[in-house]
């Protein structure tokens, strides 16, 4: 393993600056005037593979973007197979003006590297990327068998990639998943991420009259549509933020003691500060930390009716539309939550209004791995000892699908190893990454494929 | 009388020609640059007046666009004097490639004038115009003395005309008024519309987080904003269209016995109809023709919160906006409704979001005649005679403030003589006025003239 480190002090200065090639590469997957730049990226993940000593690399094409797939599968059958996700498309950059450098040329200032997909998920993957070349280039060989998943389209919902893990599923098969596209709850502070919440959804609109009507004239005789949205969404949450959807709770798995101290003792930011509001809330029964990390929730994203600009225009508004999303929890099925929440809806609608249901065809189930596993008490000890500060477990209240797919299609335990930090602004103007994560990150990934080659199952 | 008549029978085609030339003129007055089209829109009724024979014609220059002065006075000191009130300013054409013919190049199809103005309101103004003309040019005097005040501002709030009737209150002072700015419950139907609803309203924004949060990371810490607005709103009206707003309704003037005769016996369109509704609904109580006409309402005209595009933003969104308004019925003064609507938000607005309201500044009390008041019966066999049916007495949901500021600031009676009718599309694309309308309502102003001659208060 030293000549490994090694490796990496040594070449440290190439790897910045096969990184940054990496970053100036604009793979903005949801603009179709970026498709070759994409494809370059891909290509570039491949051949880096290819350079690093991987015989096996695939630049699928896909329906979309293409995915690479590599493996290096000479660990021995003892050794166990990790499967390794991560995504090399990114978010578009705009609005450029904010950006205080070329998103496209990434600049070092302070400290941290800033380029669109920075920490989300360029820079993360090409950790792994430059671990897997260092062992191999250092040692000629791996701890363990590898099997590399990098897709193009994970900024624009991963639309190909859940039938690509299920077609391909004997190829992709591993013992274990490990992604880093996720962050720890503050720089320097070693997290492991062990849950994740589920996900459903559904846009609905009430319509009332066919046109905006001159609210003198109408109002009286016309039930307006923005008051009836006002009512109709004041049924679904009470003011002590308990979702009032009959059944919704049903499924969930309690809290226990022992998780309610974890959640406890997990750092987590001031949500005043970071957001700005003058108090928090909670659902009734559970601290916001609680609440956010391990309780189902339900938010309107979005709501519009009527007139909006300037001043004042007396209408009736046509029609009210509403945007919703449930954050699940361990227990709770999204599509059966997405049934309950389309049966309040068609229950609680006011009189004098239709409404009319798009359901969000997205969808995830909550993830949860045991944090005493040993593949997590493993990868703490690896993040511990290279941050020399002791890892802390948290749940996270957002969804990344392609867990849930994992789970579901191959069984197997996902580590959620992630190294970026709350300040790196993923998807806004001056995404940037830690320098010192970078170079933390890649010993922590090194220390773990070294403590978990003897785990295979 | 019969001269008067003859000669409109005479020159028919010639005001039809002038009716035309005066929609040529784009004078819309929201349009900066239309400031020139409309002052010409100003000295044609300017030149028309001195044309008629008026000798006193004023084009007032004031803070906007100009207002248009005039006067009569040589009926004598028995007859009485009517302030005939006015505007030759209109709404923009847009959308342009919807209308079928040149808004400002009017076109005659199927019996009706297409142009933008025809109804509202230089049609209605024209007809007057011609009217005084033919009687001066016919007989050589009017049996009134006549106050002609025609303003450009309507359109954009009448921003200048309070302070014009305020400060030039002895100039302007009348016996009673006259305005043709409204219209007929369907045509042919003559209608005598006795009440208008008052105004007031109010903007609120519900501040939660400081910019729009990840719904994941921070859903169930944070008061979701557009959930706040939902059960902030759905407090001021329950489901039986009856404002919880405190005090909203304490000094509203009961609906008596005879009135509610008179509302059953109105025609009025059938709402589900004319508006698409599957079902109509009302103030609990009272029909949804009284609630309509004589019954306050409060309608939310726009609301806005988060992700408006298509598909789905997990957001927390940072605000939500509403804006209301109330239509008021005699005895609820504005200003005091206002407050309580701000009263109520305050009182009521939920844990976690800030409450900032913006206060509509333009107000108008309602404003109701004595159905039985000789110029309202005189108006009504006037129009009786002349469309060759029995008018009918409404009360109207809509507000014009004009008629408020006549009413407080000389204290004399309104007469509504609308002519337009329910098909005109006032503001929208392909406005139009029936021709009929236009040759029975300018006789209809001739009969009244003479009817209302002896009735000097």
């Amino acid at each position: 393993m030293k000549e490994v480190i090694e490796y990496l002090e040594k070449y440290k200065d190439q790897h910045m600056e096969d990184l940054k090639s990496f970053l100036h590469i604009p793979s903005v997957s949801t603009d179709s005037n970026h498709k070759e730049d994409v494809k370059k990226a891909a290509e570039f993940v491949g051949d880096y593979l290819t350079n690093a000593g991987f015989e096996t690399v695939e630049v699928q094409e896909t329906k979309g973007h293409p995915l690479v797939y590599a493996e290096w599968m000479n660990a021995g059958e003892d050794a166990p197979t990790v499967l390794f996700y991560g995504h090399y498309d990114v978010q578009p950059p705009d609005p450029l003006d904010q950006w205080k450098s070329d998103p496209f040329q990434a600049e070092v200032r302070d400290g941290r590297i800033y380029a669109r997909g920075a920490s989300d998920d360029k820079g993360q993957v090409f950790m792994h990327l430059v671990v897997l070349k260092a062992f191999l280039q250092s040692t000629g060989s791996l701890p363990i068998n590898v099997k590399v998943c990098v897709e193009g389209e994970e900024e624009i919902g991963s639309a190909n990639l859940y039938d690509i893990l299920h077609e391909q599923k004997e190829k992709f098969q591993a013992d274990f998943a490990v992604i880093s596209d996720s962050g720890m709850v503050a720089k320097d502070q070693p997290t492991i991420l062990y849950g994740l919440k589920g996900f459903t959804g559904l846009e609905f609109t009430l319509k009332g009259p066919d046109n905006d009507l001159h609210s003198g004239l109408y109002g009286g005789a016309v039930k307006n549509p923005a008051m009836a949205m006002a009512q109709l969404l004041a049924t679904m949450k009470n003011e002590e933020e308990v979702v009032q959807v009959a059944h919704f709770y049903d499924n969930v798995e309690p809290l226990s003691t022992e998780e309610r101290a974890l959640i406890k003792d997990a750092p987590s930011e001031d949500y005043q500060e970071t957001t700005g509001v003058k108090e928090t809330v909670s659902e009734k029964g559970y601290t916001a930390k609680e609440h956010t990390m391990a309780r189902p929730t339900l938010e309107v994203n979005g709501l519009f009716s009527g007139y909006q600009g300037e001043g004042t225009k007396t209408i009736i508004p046509s029609t009210a539309t509403a945007k919703l999303t449930c954050r699940l929890v361990p227990g709770q099925d999204p599509q059966e939550i997405q049934d309950l929440l389309v049966k309040h809806l068609e229950q609680h609608v006011p009189k004098g209004v239709e409404l009319t249901i798009k359901r969000e065809p997205l969808s995830a189930k909550a993830y949860k791995v045991d944090p005493d596993h040993p593949l997590i008490t493993k990868a703490a000890e690896s993040l511990t000892d290279t941050f020399e500060k002791e890892a802390v477990y948290v749940r996270m209240g957002g969804s990344i699908p392609v867990v849930e797919w994992i789970d579901s299609i191959y069984q197997i335990p996902v580590v959620l190893l992630g190294f970026g930090t709350p300040d790196d602004r993923l998807h806004s103007p001056n995404e940037s990454f830690p320098i010192a994560h970078f170079d933390k990150g890649m010993k922590t990934i090194v220390h773990y494929w070294e403590k978990v080659k003897n785990l295979k199952q």
